[in-house]
């Protein structure tokens, strides 16, 4: 068969690992010369290929593509850029076809969470409904935890055991201080519409009374009369009380807790702010001294603590994704399949792009406790896999020793391409 | 010479290392059982001396204490609380005078920063002026870095290498996003009066064009003009644009830039939320998307990423501590000398209480550049030692597996002491 180039790009926010499945895709790549050319990756995305704006990966040492593992962010830039359907922006697509073409790409790789697997499977639609021969691959990735058909989304068993970590270590911090200081800790993290990520600082708490004490789920509407009177038994049982808080809290209208107004180039709405209005309304009710951290991007580029499984499987399903085009299979995406909880066995499997584009994995409900406020043993079972294991980038002058790539462009053979 | 017992207590703020100078002083303790009976720690602080309120630590073992040197906060309580001088509450000496007393108390450690050093030097005092026999030592402490008369203090180093970690990690996914999306993204960390933790942001900072970009300290005064004047230079230059941003910023005539109005026991205005204040006057004066994360507590008591230089000398200042009390050294506190930058060689001295209590130790104006946005490469050797080396806590189940003691009250002997 020919030797054809691959495209790849990285989309939507960032995470500690997608540079670790870019790294496993390229190495991958490298192993089938007989098939793969160069990869050249999107410059901030799909819009590298839009605008032709395409890094030559083959210019990096096999050294350099290996430390990717350990770095986290998107080596190649990323974007929110959601493509419209091929009947409403015919043009985007034909000039895809032309930059395809041009630098005769025949493998299209896009690594990102919902959008972008919409993204990627309107791509794989261009070889049946435009007759151009490309193969097509979405590879997942989002700290939201909420692609459908695959057991975790690689990005999120990292930011899963730094919320749990910090949440702890806070924990201990308010514990101390209590008596005289601070009896009040929010910490929000991100999970605008699923409530994974708040779940995963459930995990801190492995005995009765340990931090957080309180989860404030997306799922659960917000009631502030039964926060505030079980934030007052917390205190009263144990001296303080920690709480961890999903930016996109809502009340039982749906209405956000808390909303910034200013919205992203996706529409959504950009959040913020929920941990201090809930944490002022403590203070406002009980009078109790608070402290609350924004965690923000720390927690989804935390690399320095990420979770190994996570590691480990965004770099495998870095390599599943050329197996699956080399296979000829477009339109999939490679997913985790959950063989065993403990000791966690998973294997690589895939599924179509179709079932997944747009899809919302929500957390289910038994994994809520009764009251709201925590996490059930079914949901344990669930998460602690994904946070086990470290793996600690190299460290250099006492920092973590990230790559930065030279990122040399591909000269242009197109004309320039408004987006 | 007589066993006589010890009573530690740990004050103010806690650190990721306070209790590896408890771990130090304990085991040093032990080691002298000719001279130490038990070590008694004051459950939260001065308080637990105060009313009686004692934790024996001989029934901790040796394995459990060792533990102590890789668990973030303070294992006994600690507290904001700050004796008077001797003449305006003498009752508060003389019941001191009478715990010791009941518990045979011939030594005090107290560990904490500024406050808490003042207060280790007014109980210094009872020995003299109200004639009970008692060797004073003050055990520096404090994220702050400000206590005078040593080189560092323990717990500065590792949130400075955990804020310089942090806005690096996000410097990395911000430079992802920056095309479509955010391209400003400000760390808010803690520093009331002095910028040590800001300036340490600025290790990350290794070659021109790294993040952070600008750093914010409490001793230059904020000029929002220059400020996004600045900022739309960076985004112009490099697409993006990163910030730290000391707590206690403040304009020209002094006022806070962010100050949510309460108060703590020392009469301290509780700060937090500058970051969001800057980012919005970025957001309002240049449009840009921003996103900014308040690191709070976490900073502190991230004894995940601690500094194993700091908690080296976390330790060994413990040792130190019981090793002047034996010399009967009353009214010193160990101190951290430094004898060469790089490879940074240090050791143990000591210096007098009275030389410490209650002054601040302000960062030297030739560790910020000419124009007050980053640090000089003064600063640099001062600071990149202190964040050296990675000593990594024990994890289970994915997490930082920290150490919780039994903390068993000692049976009080005297009436109840209102404080």
């Amino acid at each position: 068969m020919a030797v054809r180039n691959a495209f790849y790009a990285q989309s939507g926010g960032v995470t500690a690992v997608i540079n670790a499945t870019a790294c496993g895709l390229i190495q991958e790549a490298r192993r089938h010369p007989e098939r793969i050319g160069r990869v050249l990756a999107g410059r901030d995305g799909i819009i590298g290929a839009l605008t032709e704006d395409l890094i030559d990966t083959s210019l990096e040492s096999d050294a350099v593509i290996a430390r990717l593992r350990s770095t986290p962010a998107g080596a190649f830039g990323s974007c929110r850029y959601k493509l419209k359907s091929l009947e409403e922006h015919r043009a985007q697509y034909e000039r895809l076809i032309e930059v395809f073409k041009a630098h005769d790409i025949g493998y299209f790789f896009y690594n990102g969470g919902n959008d972008s697997m919409d993204t990627a499977w309107k791509v794989s639609q261009i070889s049946e409904k435009l007759g151009y021969p490309v193969v097509c691959v979405g590879v997942p990735k989002t700290v939201d935890n909420d692609l459908p058909l695959t057991d975790c989304c690689p990005g999120f068993g990292s930011v899963a055991k730094y919320v749990a970590t910090s949440i702890r270590e806070a924990g201990y911090d308010v514990a101390s201080m209590a008596r005289t200081s601070t009896k009040i800790f929010v910490l929000e993290v991100m999970g605008r519409h699923a409530g994974w990520i708040t779940a995963a600082c459930g995990l801190a708490s492995e005995n009765a009374g340990e931090p957080p004490h309180i989860l404030l789920f997306p799922e659960v509407p917000f009631e502030p009369e039964r926060f505030v009177t079980r934030v007052g038994e917390c205190v009263d049982q144990y001296g303080y009380c920690t709480v961890a808080v999903s930016e996109g809290l809502s009340d039982a209208s749906g209405k956000l807790i808390a909303d910034s107004g200013t919205k992203d180039a996706f529409g959504h709405s950009q959040l913020g702010g929920v941990g201090q209005v809930i944490a002022q309304l403590v203070k406002d009710r009980l009078g109790y001294k608070y402290h609350w951290a924004l965690a923000d991007y720390l927690q989804r580029s935390a690399r320095h603590l990420a979770s190994r499984t996570d590691v480990e499987q965004a770099h495998a399903l870095g390599v599943a994704a050329v197996d699956l085009a080399l296979q000829g299979k477009n339109a999939v995406m490679p997913t985790i399949r959950r063989l065993a909880d403990a000791p966690y066995c998973w294997e690589i499997g895939d599924a179509p792009l179709k079932d997944i584009a747009n899809v919302e994995r929500k957390m289910p409900a038994e994994f809520i406790s009764s009251d709201g406020f925590h996490i059930t043993d079914a949901c344990r079972a669930y998460l602690q896999p994904l946070i086990e294991g470290e793996d600690p980038p190299p460290f250099r002058n006492g920092l973590p020793d990230y790559v930065r790539l030279k990122n040399v462009t591909v000269a242009k053979k197109l004309g320039p391409f408004s987006i």
